[in-house]
């Protein structure tokens, strides 16, 4: 069994275009940051038990290349699946497509992250930690 | 008949919220801002026909009144409905409630806007022009 | 002796503004918001020292009018100014205006928020709490 | 004669942090952009100049690595270099450190564009174009 791939459909809003009147770059990864979070919420750790558990997950570097340039009022998949998963570090590959097409891509990055807790509570230094077995199975982790 | 009211969800992102966990203010005028344009959309108005008409939707005024703060993972539901309509503008009230509940209201907002069109197309200056009936009539004005 | 105005220039950014080529209009309010704290470490609350004495300054309300649309590459200026003070809120008059003009106004807005500390520590519920005499007499006000 | 650094400084505002009480990772992005586009007009091509004569710089790819986090109320220096540039495209390091320190490194990201031409007036779509000389003597092309 393979990756899980996680879909959230994005309209671009007026607001996350740029006077190109397309995308403005940086909603990538906004909407990348988000998908992460959503994906961690459909496996078992939604924000309220990130926030119980003093669990975060800080970015170690992301990345993103940029095929074709979506126009205010188009309306997106982001489809997200593992790419690599460590003892306590991940990465996650975001594709960006037309919502209802196969071949039309936007963009396709890349988010690597510490799965990691807040040492003495909420703000302070963060320290990584195994990911749970029942996350790494969540996402279709071969080894999982 | 009374004005219609039109409704979107919005998860609060992580990104959506502030050092106190909570929202950062100026996200509600950010999704006011979407809520309008996907309510033109609903009406008959969407993306591709405004530019193709070379219309636009220049704000006069903006205001919001905070009652509750949502935290990061709350799920809203944006009301928003038709306030005042004249000539060429338009007001609408918005509403932020949790999602699923009928009575927490975590913010009440209005903007007011001109329907106007780019007097020598995309980026000339704008110009109030007639709300047309059938936008009146959609958006529930019982002068419509 | 009046109230004390505090200035801020603030460039127009690409990403700041809209497929009309213009504002986007939430980005005042962005501004608005991060004038405030700018005004507050100009009276001697900088961000650490709300920090530690855990203190925030929640919004009541806010609004904005909207005179004339800066475009990407103009230069503004953030003119904030007391314009209410109660016990333990107060409001901000915030106006923009073109950089090195006198006359030239963009949009005039204003916030309303409590002064008020978390009970429990950081993330926990915000309580009002009385506004010093030093930030009174910092911001001039006539009865500080 | 090597590249030439831009620099710019940057308060990391309340709005701009997420509720871990650091920076949300795409606020670099959204800097990365603002300093490019704020190197250009340092070489000679403002805002007007790039609108006049219809160019712009879309993306071809952006990275960022996460080495440390800054707090609100940090400021930041963002230093921005040529790190490769062809016919039509180029790249720029951003380096983002604390203002007025020499070690403590936040990020290090890079952007790839091209020098594009809005081929039938704004909002159509662009095409590359060659980078002019002056701006490679500007950025401090070794070849330029």
């Amino acid at each position: 069994m393979g990756p899980v791939t996680f879909r959230q459909r994005r309209p671009l809003s007026w607001g996350d275009c740029d006077p190109a009147g397309i995308i403005f770059y940086p909603t990538y990864f906004r909407w990348m940051d988000a998908a992460t979070w959503q994906l961690l919420a459909d496996c078992g750790w939604p924000a309220d038990r990130m926030r119980a558990e003093h669990l975060s997950i800080p970015l170690l570097d992301a990345q993103c290349a940029f095929v074709a340039s979506p126009r205010f009022g188009d309306e997106l998949e982001v489809r997200s699946v593992l790419a690599r998963i460590g003892r306590s570090s991940f990465a996650l590959r975001h594709e960006f497509v037309l919502a209802g097409s196969q071949e039309l891509v936007f963009a396709r990055g890349q988010e690597s992250r510490v799965w990691a807790r807040y040492q003495a509570g909420p703000g302070t230094p963060l320290k990584g930690t195994p990911v749970p077995d029942a996350l790494r199975t969540a996402l279709g982790d071969p080894q999982g």
